[in-house]
């Protein structure tokens, strides 16, 4: 039996594209003389269709397609995810559903059983769990077919109480099948690679496991389908990022061997998850722009190291020629800042204008003076210079038709050190996720050819510039330290006291913590923000913003 | 055998208030001679807590509150939520919990089984649902414990597999008692009341529902409780919005008859509503305030209806001293304009500054003049006065330590019809989830005594104000028709076949359905917006901004 795996984009909502690229793929996999053809969870709408899935109507046109693409499955089956009805009376009105579509009809049906609901996740919201399981009888193989987290309940300690696949084996499938949308992390690789590697050491038998790629807003897919043999040999990595294709004949991957697998794989070094975050950072924005239709991005260049990272990966998402970079000194700003925000314009060749902000900065205080009357200089006046730019990339937005990209990065937003409705503007932010430190990385692995982003960008202190003389250290921790005490509180989850008994400053901790609570208020109005590591700002970290937890 | 409701405020992570408030009502409780005292769901650690439950420490904190007021159960009993550790190694690490406190010890424990994962709830992100069911016996009575849903599962199309009191009413108890967190919506109290009494009617016994009071950002808890005899008689209804406390003798509440019981309770009037809306806003602002530790708001006045009906309610809330109005006047203003802010701010004694926008406006033009040659007038430059406006209250937050309060009605954040980093600035969203009808209605409820708002602010005509002669109804259809679309798209959530089926014109329904759904980029960056209504903007409607749907 040849089983193909279609890596391909969805758009979610886009009911015509999706249907119209899966039977593109069929074709192909009908002229390979293939006998299945598998595509990814929830396919038909996109993935995650979110509160879309409340309207009848969105259900329908999902059932439609489903309907539409069975009539093309003749010589051929295709396994092809969908929302489906609850015939029930009791439980919610879905099913997270992999449709089994053969003889132009439906053939067979598997619902979700494990519905992932923490991070980003929230399919119990929509879906009421399977609990009766079935393997699929096609040309005399059985397959023992799942979706996604069906096959995630692997851990010594457990999420849920039930395991799928310890049901389908008990009727001695012939192999597994698991359709996916499982979204990127900078280690994602490594956990997909364990989890599957301890579902064939646990059942021995060969596995498909089929994800897809494309962002949707905030939430990257990398692709890296994985094919095994029943021996828990790797036989095929798919492409990470981008559309493939391949095929396999089932007995192939068949030994009936029974070793004991290897199910340990060493963490991806530092390097690596660097060039993935890069990868992902540019397909993110690439599908932001293109399933939105828009073709240009601004972004606000400060001669600082965020605003050029963010500048230089969009330059490579949407071409050079499609990102405006403008400059908008202060009389607080280096010399430097517009030399070096300029030669990165200039070693892209991209467009790029350059706008003094002095006059309308005298304008706001002139305004503002009568009734600010002598009270000194502070937070408001660099806040004024930060919205003031805030306001002229906006005007070019709503001008040229550009999206402005947000460039923070995930330590300035962890800790609050950004202007709301100014520098934290933006339809997207690009880096978001990426802590400071992991910022510098980043240019060197984009300036790994020729230089694109300028050494003194580099090599300079960082400083916000709103104010005479200021550096981010005046305030805040070094950077290496910030974000050593950021990755176990926001990655790793970890308690006040466990940090603090790492032998981290007791005093240090507590103060960013508490900034890093006291400013949810801020990060609750960022744009999405393309998330590229396990636990990132947004619909997958919700904390309240009125509270009074360690602030 | 005496049971008292304990009504009270908590504060998210506040663990020593909480804990304080508690016992100061145990101490109340005992002096009354009551056996059980009642207190609601995730009473100690505040309600939504959301991913504060990620954190050790949290849920430490919570288990010693728990422990620190069962040593104050003393001849008394308390009913206490808190979040508890699942013992088990399968499934979720937490429970849901309603603590039973008697002889200064842990006497009970009751887990939540029904776990509200939909709309604003995320319960199932955290918790495991509990399947083992018993009564509590104390005091030679049985008592059916349950928390908040475990008592919802009441509809003809229920939502869960389960029903709590099914189970536990075999066990012969002799009352029902339901630690709740129900939140406000304009209709919830006939929901809530139609749900208790479901309950009566089936298990023929009286029934405790202690809801408590107080807003969480957006949630707006009203209080409520209620209390119901054998015979589905409303025993007691407890204050809305505010502290409430009363003791009752259970053998007053069984008569042991067991007639059928009315369920069918009409819903509330629009005129009771549009009450229940103004001081639920109230509460939600007041609490908003309070719990941040802030005094002051401040507010952009237009002289139009949206900002003169946000103002008068954070005069409610705050204090007519504490509500600072900033007019901003361009050269589209109005004459009228700032008259009428004035004249607001007069009638309520309230500070206020005027400020005139055009130079900035024009140093605006002047400054992009370079670069946007002669583009035509558009949008751009609407948007420009918006976000100058913007800066400007901004600047006022930071100088002198206000909040700005976002003054975008329902509609027009509905449809887009702000201007993202302007009008839509704003740590609150005080009528965010309030139709354009409806906020004309509070309006009128507020001039109830004596003229508030003035009244020119409510007969004219709704303009924006950004170009010469504009008005509302140039782009949008009138309120009344696209609020009673919106009504049925957003709170109904009703498709758009059915939606036009309703004999509302089909282009019209297209065009309003499709601005609502591009506009989810801007909502997306809302401040967190006062739910008022049974599906606000927020946590509660979770839409894809990348998508192709209606759109």
């Amino acid at each position: 039996m040849k089983i193909a795996l279609a890596q391909i984009n969805y758009h979610i909502g886009n009911f015509e594209q999706n249907t119209a690229n899966i039977i593109e793929q069929i074709n192909i996999a009908k002229n390979k003389g293939v006998d299945i053809v598998v595509f990814s969870e929830l396919a038909v709408c996109g993935y995650p269709p979110q509160d879309f899935l409340d309207f009848n109507d969105f259900i329908n046109r999902s059932l439609k397609a489903v309907e539409t693409i069975a009539k093309e499955c003749t010589d051929i089956a295709a396994i092809v995810g969908s929302p489906s009805v609850n015939p029930e009376l009791e439980g919610k009105n879905l099913f997270n559903t992999a449709f089994f579509l053969a003889d132009g009809k439906i053939y067979g049906k598997v619902h979700k059983a494990l519905l992932p609901t923490y991070d980003v996740f929230d399919e119990y919201r929509y879906f009421e769990p399977n609990t009766k399981f079935n393997v699929i009888e096609y040309k005399g193989v059985k397959i023992a077919l799942t979706v996604c987290e069906d096959l995630w309940n692997v851990d010594d300690d457990p999420l849920y109480v039930t395991c799928p696949m310890d049901e389908l084996i008990k009727q001695s499938p012939d192999v597994m099948i698991n359709i996916a949308a499982s979204p990127f992390n900078y280690k994602q690789a490594e956990t997909r690679k364990t989890v599957m590697l301890k579902n064939v050491d646990k059942y021995k038998l060969p596995l498909f496991y089929l994800n897809h790629f494309g962002a949707h807003t905030d939430i990257i897919f990398d692709g890296g389908s994985l094919v095994l043999n029943d021996a828990g040999e790797v036989v095929k990595t798919f492409k990470n990022y981008e559309y493939d294709f391949d095929v396999f004949e089932l007995n192939d991957l068949i030994s009936n061997q029974k070793n004991k697998i290897n199910t340990d794989i060493p963490e991806a070094s530092k390097e690596v998850k660097i060039e993935r975050i890069h990868d992902a950072l540019v397909l993110g924005i690439k599908d932001y722009f293109g399933k939105l239709n828009f073709k240009k991005a601004i972004v606000g260049l400060s001669g600082g190291i965020d605003s050029a990272v963010t500048y230089a990966l969009a330059a490579r998402a949407l071409g050079n020629e499609n990102v405006k970079g403008l400059l908008m000194p202060s009389h607080f700003s280096s010399d430097h800042s517009v030399d070096d925000a300029k030669k990165l314009a200039e070693n892209l060749g991209s467009p790029h204008d350059v706008i003094a902000i002095e006059d309308l900065y005298h304008e706001f205080n002139k305004t503002l003076k009568p009734f600010f009357k002598d009270a000194p200089f502070d937070i408001t006046e660099e806040n004024i210079q930060a919205r003031i730019r805030g306001v002229l990339l906006m005007a070019y937005t709503n001008k040229y038709n550009y999206i402005l990209l947000n460039t923070s990065n995930k330590s300035e937003m962890a800790v609050g050190y950004g202007t709301l409705y100014g520098d934290m503007n933006g339809g997207l932010s690009v880096i978001g996720d990426v802590y400071k430190t992991d910022v510098y990385r980043l240019a060197h692995y984009i300036n790994n050819e020729k230089e694109i982003i300028p050494t003194n960008t580099i090599t300079k202190e960082p400083s916000a510039e709103l104010r005479p003389d200021q550096k981010d250290s005046d305030s805040l921790p070094d950077y290496e330290v910030l974000d050593a005490i950021l990755f176990q509180y926001i990655e790793r989850v970890q308690s006040i006291d466990r940090i603090i008994n790492q032998g981290f400053d007791e005093a240090t901790v507590k103060k960013v913590l508490r900034l890093v609570n006291i400013n949810e208020f801020k990060r609750y109005q960022l744009a999405p923000t393309l998330r590229v590591s396990p636990k990132a700002f947004g619909r997958g970290r919700r904390l309240p913003i009125v509270a009074k937890y360690l602030s």
